[in-house]
């Protein structure tokens, strides 16, 4: 009998339980951006402390931070001398909005054929769910293989602002040999994936002031500078007809990709029929002379993800808007410097800015992009384990996405990320019905599980 | 006794009651652009004509228009063969928003020191009652020298979308000698001014539309065009670096000022200090080769009224927006045709835009400029009559505000307007804490009685 067998019989007979369990967690609001779901934060918080001590870690405990508190838990194996791995997870959600775009109340999560419908169902509350079942399905029917550390913050999604500061602070209680981030996705229902690289981020918001009020646009348009033109002539000089961005510097220290791993990338089964079938847009875009794998892993990007000016209701206002609004972001690789963009934007701005307005950049978070060796052992061991489950291999991915804790778990505590998941590209995460397939999330269980003891013999 | 006495002594010893009437008029929130006002729309409707009625008009009725209602009155003088004057005004204000700002609430009419602060209190439920007051206080002591009618309607701050319609079926009753319009304003407290020419207006929103749902800006970044990005390089190409329109046969029909014209507005008293100051901005800014009078009474402009995309929270969300929308409007100058300019704009965007995303171009109303005769009688006897109160002579001007209906009057009636008004440049008038400025309001409806007997005499 493969020693993983009772731990997965264990499992299997478990997984109404555990979905219960998930949709207790999404049932809490727990929005790190929004100042009115603060206590929501708390709640779960409490409520995955719980649950830890529930499965049976040895100890579990909040730590306070000065933004959302960190959950941490732990219990060793059996034996002396295993290896131990942090799981990371995060219990924050991203804003629902715009609410009238969900077919079902973002949190209260609705299971419609094999899907269950919510905010954080993929993004990650069910990732974090399919953890916690797995170690619980080992507690329950063995010794753990490995010992197992659990941290979970609640600023994810608002770029982790504290957990850097928590890493340093608790590096002893942090110590292991790897940190297992279930934070990733599989490329499709059948193809499991591990992702050695991620891109960084750097988020803005900027502020451009005109007049001191909103003026008629009769009475004063000829003598004004819109201040909504303006930003949106900052914004349209930001990339180049080739697709470029456009600040001072930004492709400097971007890594270009080696042969060996163009190719490698080459082979992944995605084609643009379908980005154009998640996207729906009519027609692809990108950085001139770049595929669309190397566009999204292995190139950075400018993003405007949200802009207000003025008058925005039903109808005509006919004025001149006394400011307009940004919010911007980019999508670093390695080895650009979050630091060193926020100062390629500000150089940007102040060479284009007219003296007509006034302006104001705000850096709202953002992380360096990270990579990983291929080849280490528990990068082995996930990528049996997923084989094992789904019987094909699974394919090594560059992530367009953003895990900057990744980098600092690597500069503080000089240890590697081992990064999958069992979300899917088209569980819109981030907009209305995210939602999670439960058959995929199944095996997901069952492939950590069994991770967990490939891991403890590499 | 100058025959005006008895009608001035009457205004002068009801001045509270007009700022009563003024004030609830105010109360009435008529804002047209807003379907919930709607009820109040007929309210502010059912007062004029109640209000009509009660100064002594001989009839005063309410037409329906396939949007908000018209208020007509009329009274005839007490001889044969008198002259008409056809006052028009309308009741519906621009929305209040954003309210944060106001010190008093919009419609409930605060009067601090010598101002009035409301939504409406300048433009121009103030110039309304300024003119019924006039005519009240004429009927109430004497004859009226010419014949009076009044056509007050409610859609102008949404573009007179059925007057045009309304004067052509009502053509007959509305026939005069000229038109009244107390929209326009002053100089200053101390300089009245007629407007001899007015800029036209064309409304237009432009929505961009990219993937069918906000997107991941890491998992999609790099593939997809952003909306919010494709909007602002739109509008970005709208004005060249001369702050030159752009839109191909924009100019081709502009009339250009002459030599004495320019010399004409070159004497009116207004600085860049003053525009400096009215708008609070740091420097000014507009087309290169004309003078900040010229740019706003004499060049046609364009402006952004309001944008939105994507997420306007506090705090970050990382999304590729699904779509973006801007609000874009034109002044326009004689001899531009609004048709034309939506053509214009039509064809600026099907060659700008890229095949990457889709896009939906809606007109929200317009209307032609309009130019009138300097040496027209009732121009003279205005201008007579604003020196009797004033004490100065009035200064002609172009007006870079629009009133379309100008130009039906023109062009359905054969009839000239004369375009005059008590408000100031200061009143924020479509912006929060609009005001009236209370003495010159007063000696404005001073002025009205000394026209009316003068221009019966001219």
């Amino acid at each position: 009998m493969p020693m993983t067998k009772p731990a997965l019989d264990y499992a299997h007979s478990h997984y109404d339980q555990f979905l219960q369990e998930l949709k207790s967690l999404i049932s809490i609001p727990s929005v790190s951006t929004s100042t009115e779901n603060r206590p929501d934060m708390r709640i779960a918080a409490e409520w995955l402390k719980a649950r830890l001590l529930k499965i049976g870690m040895t100890t579990a405990q909040i730590f306070e931070t000065l933004g959302h508190p960190v959950v941490y838990a732990e219990k060793n194996c059996g034996k002396a001398n295993c290896r131990t791995v942090l799981i990371y997870g995060h219990y924050d959600v991203q804003p629902p909005d715009p609410l009238d775009l969900w077919q079902s109340h973002p949190f209260a999560a609705d299971q419609r054929d094999d899907q269950l419908y919510a905010r954080g169902a993929s993004d990650m509350k069910g990732q974090v769910i399919a953890s916690l079942s797995a170690v619980e399905s080992i507690i329950a029917r063995d010794n753990l293989p490995v010992n197992i550390k659990f941290i979970i913050e609640g600023e994810e999604e608002i770029g982790s602002p504290n957990l850097p500061g928590f890493i340093e602070e608790h590096a002893d209680l942090l110590k292991c040999d790897v940190v297992l981030n279930p934070d990733a996705g599989m490329v499709s229902p059948e193809i499991p994936a591990i992702i050695y690289a991620l891109r960084g981020l750097s988020y803005f918001e900027l502020r451009v002031f005109g007049p001191s009020h909103d003026l008629h646009s009769g009475v004063f348009g000829g003598v004004v500078h819109n201040p909504a033109i303006v930003l949106a002539e900052a914004i349209a000089g930001m990339h180049d007809s080739a697709g470029k961005i456009t600040l001072p510097g930004f492709y400097d220290k971007v890594r270009t990709l080696d042969k060996e791993e163009s190719l490698e990338l080459a082979r992944l089964p995605i084609k643009s029929d379908y980005y154009l079938k998640q996207t729906g847009v009519p027609a692809l875009y990108g950085e001139v002379g770049y595929t669309d794998i190397e566009r999204i892993g292995a190139r950075p990007t400018l993003d405007v993800n949200g802009m207000l000016s003025g008058f925005t209701g039903v109808g005509s206002k006919t004025v001149i808007p006394a400011w307009a609004m940004a919010k911007i972001s980019m999508r670093l690789v390695p080895d650009q410097n979050p630091d060193e963009v926020h100062e390629q934007l500000r150089e940007y701005l102040e060479n284009k800015m007219p003296p007509t307005v006034t302006w104001e950049l705000k850096c709202l978070g953002g992380g360096a992009a990270s990579i990983s060796d291929r080849f280490h052992p528990a990068v082995l061991a996930l990528s049996d384990a997923l084989e094992t489950i789904w019987g094909t291999k699974p394919v090594f991915k560059r992530e367009g996405g953003s895990v900057p804790i990744t980098g600092d778990f690597q500069k503080i505590l000089n240890v590697e990320s081992v990064l999958t998941g069992f979300g899917l590209p088209s569980d819109a995460i981030h907009s209305p019905n995210e939602h999670l397939h439960l058959p995929t999330w199944k095996k997901g269980i069952d492939a950590l599980i069994t991770f967990f003891y490939k891991y403890a013999e590499k």
